[in-house]
């Protein structure tokens, strides 16, 4: 059973970034641990996920999702074990996963807070694999991507969370998955660890040529990730009637200057359905996904990958590292 | 009946443009009259449609369709008379529309025609709004676009063929209509002749602040028949769950180097669904399309808009004239 620490260390947004976030965006305060009042439910937090889509939350103005405010708490999702309840629904010693904040002690709302069942090992893997991240891949894979057996799915940042998860996926359905990573040393573990059947380096000098020779009849499903001048490129090798499933534009977050599309015709000369989706309009598919997940899971046929950073304290430079691609795999941070 | 000419005059394919086709890629040539064999039909051409799709299969590249060779017969649907028949399936006299050449006389295999009525007029509506052109607006509109009564509609050359029939159609399903057309005699024909709610002038210098007012709570359903700067603004403009018909790119096609789009991610943080489609891969949609299309054509309810050139020798200067904007509505050359 989880004990309660002194103080509750929480990491507040300090500063507004331009380009990648320094350190100085972020500030570590000792806070007390809180009470809870009906409803709610004390969680010692045990991992944090640090994601791209915080970038996001952190600019000016508001678009997919509310932008965070200076001084509030940075938000991001934690795994943790119950302290103290006041919902019938949670009790201590129940392990949770739910959105909470970069602290070690929460006091989460109960219908924030799903429990997870601590056999499946690493815990870690509901922040994963298990949760969010995979129920994405799968969302965007099955919901836009509509694969086939036998058809060429390309996933950007295949080594990153989400797109680890694409890939293993497609598999699973029988298609031919081929990645985009940076540095060879990503790439080797896409295919080797993960089994993509092939997946180029967009650092090299030769990517265009050896993305073209990786897809040699072109690009069913293109699940994107990056936007940019990788997608740009992309959209040259897709086929007639590909899905494009835009989950995220990770390579523009800290831009200053947006990269400009010039392949925007392609969308038409190839009949492409391209479609942008985020996770939480579509509960309705996260039972199905969530089953074929955990089942491929259980079998073996399905791996989560991921990088620990440990402490709390590490988490502004684990993020700020994740956006510069250090991470392969799901970037946690380890609390307790 | 038509009468056969002496000669066959023909616009070929002379020499492949740079950037707006010049009037030396085409040549004309005094052909003669084609003797038909089983199956074909020969016709008299009396209309020729001129459309922004030529330009692209002018390009040394095959895009969505296949280029045109240097030294062939300009491509084009025409509307003509049945001179001569060797299909059970037309007779002299018929009144055919079907792709055949910019020329007098086609010999045509019969499944490329298909036999229109009369008591429409003029006839030149059915290359225009009962033709190829409405059945465009139509698919891309109500199968991609899903539009819902209420919802704001946008299109861009709200002038032009397809575009013109798509904010009709957008009205008669109850949506508010908006245009984009280039100068102000071109925005108030949209307005005031087509029933459009507003129509706003992109060659304003306040174009951006203009349409943002003209579109007060966004946009539901972009019909983009433009790409280019105007569709990377519009994408700022789009609403949560937006679509996009992506039904060309005009504003690219004689462009030497591609403009870049810089919203993007604006597919994402709207969660846009955009498409890319061609009239010919939704033939099962055609029944349908034509039979909404000629009640409100008979009911008075939509117009068909047309600019008309008289002569064949001048369909080569139309089709400049209408890459530059000159025209209002579909443009055809009267050839008899």
């Amino acid at each position: 059973m989880s004990s309660l620490p002194t103080v509750n260390r929480q990491i507040i947004y300090a500063k507004r970034p331009t380009g990648i976030p320094t350190l100085d965006c972020f500030r570590l305060e000792l806070g007390t641990i809180p009470s809870i009042t009906a409803g709610q439910v004390l969680v010692r937090n045990h991992y944090l996920s640090v994601d791209p889509y915080i970038r996001i939350r952190m600019e000016a103005k508001d678009s997919y999702a509310p932008v965070m405010k200076i001084g509030e708490k940075m938000v991001g999702r934690t795994i943790g074990q119950v302290v103290e309840s006041a919902s019938d629904n949670f009790a201590p010693g129940d392990w949770v996963v739910g959105r909470m904040s970069w602290e070690d002690v929460s006091a989460a709302p109960a219908p924030e807070l799903q429990k997870i069942d601590p056999s499946f090992l690493p815990l870690s893997a509901f922040l994963g694999a298990l949760g969010s991240t995979g129920l994405t891949a799968w969302v965007g894979l099955m919901e836009f991507g509509k694969p086939v057996a036998g058809q060429t799915v390309l996933v950007s940042t295949a080594s990153g969370a989400v797109g680890s998860m694409v890939g293993q996926l497609a598999k699973l359905r029988g298609c031919r998955a081929v990645g985009i990573a940076g540095g060879q040393r990503k790439c080797d573990i896409v295919v080797k660890e993960l089994g993509f059947d092939a997946c180029v380096d967009y650092k090299s000098p030769t990517f265009q040529e050896d993305l073209a020779r990786a897809v040699p009849e072109g690009v069913d499903v293109y699940f994107d990730n990056v936007g940019g001048s990788i997608t740009d490129f992309v959209l040259t090798l897709l086929k007639l009637n590909a899905r494009v499933a835009l989950c995220g534009t990770v390579s523009q977050y800290n831009a200053t200057e947006p990269y400009g599309i010039k392949n925007y015709r392609e969308f038409f000369n190839k009949r492409v359905t391209l479609r942008g989706f985020v996770l939480s309009d579509h509960r309705d598919l996260w039972p199905a996904a969530t089953a074929e997940i955990q089942a491929g899971y259980k079998a073996g046929k399905l791996k989560h990958l991921e990088t620990v950073c440990d402490g709390l304290e590490n988490a502004p430079q684990a993020f700020i590292d994740m956006l510069n691609g250090a991470n392969v795999g799901k970037q946690i941070i380890r609390i307790v």
